[in-house]
């Protein structure tokens, strides 16, 4: 049960979703933010960027954002979900594009403190290729998913176990987005 | 200089702001959340709310956000200046309402890990009359300000030693708020 009465059934409004139900005003902007980060027009494909967001929320151990993002990122790489897990489990020999293995440790980095973030960090990713639009929005992506976790595990809400649900969320979102 | 060619001279708009004028489609979403967090009809005055941003940055020793946002609180709660200084060194002692305690109590532990959150320390915020809303807000703040300071410092941004700097800001934002 969450920290505080959010006036919703946790079973039916897991996660960040009994949340947004609470404070709509707040809501808002948080999921124009996610819409514009993970959904809008990009050079990163939208697989891509729920990557980078499931991989912070990974290493945030935010399990609601986690297996949301983890299944939504396996399911528009097209990818085994399994992916996600090596991603986390050993960055460097995961099955990722260079410029995305690059610009995952960009936002691995800005996790932990986003001070950390050499010019060397930068010209690597920029040497495989990443514009400075996309090493721009993996910083703020990360920096946003270091909100996000915070927020839901912060207010103790519930985490779903079945992974149906985070299935019947990706399929939502894929078709309707976050704002909708 | 920052890690990307944020295209504007950033002894003119440092910190966030030239990171604003970067990415417009970001910037909207971002500075909606700071103004219905700081400036939005609420129970926490603005001084008490930019008291948690500062605190928060400062825990996280985000030099643009913490001199921004405690220029705003001292200015907003008619403070010395050098309170922002006290609850950071010892949020114990420091002349704040037991309210305000409580709530920056928990905004510190949020800063950290969401999850380190307890039922006691929620406890401890509604025994000195904390609502459900101040809760939810206090870690929505916190969660947000994590944001911030890693997306400010992740991208290289410029911080300027100069306090009248952060004054003049103070100014615009009390007479504008952040989203004008």
């Amino acid at each position: 049960m969450a920290h505080i009465d959010l006036g919703v059934d946790e079973q039916k409004h897991p996660g960040i979703t009994g949340l947004l139900m609470f404070r709509p005003e707040t809501a808002k902007p948080l999921m124009e933010l996610a819409q514009v980060l993970l959904r809008g027009p990009h050079s990163l494909t939208p697989g891509e960027r729920e990557l980078i967001a499931a991989y912070v929320s990974g290493l945030n151990e935010c399990k609601f954002c986690y297996s949301s993002h983890s299944a939504s990122a396996a399911a528009q790489l097209d990818a085994d979900p399994t992916l996600i897990d090596q991603v986390l489990d050993d960055l460097d020999s995961a099955p990722v594009s260079a410029k995305l293995r690059a610009l995952l440790c960009i936002a691995g980095v800005v996790r932990d403190d986003g001070r950390m973030v050499t010019t060397e960090l930068v010209a690597a990713a920029r040497a495989e290729g990443a514009t400075d639009l996309e090493i721009h929005d993996t910083v703020l992506l990360a920096a946003a998913f270091s909100m996000y976790n915070r927020y839901v595990d912060g207010l103790g809400t519930l985490a779903p176990d079945s992974s149906q649900i985070y299935a019947d969320a990706t399929r939502r979102i894929i078709e309707f987005g976050y704002t909708r």
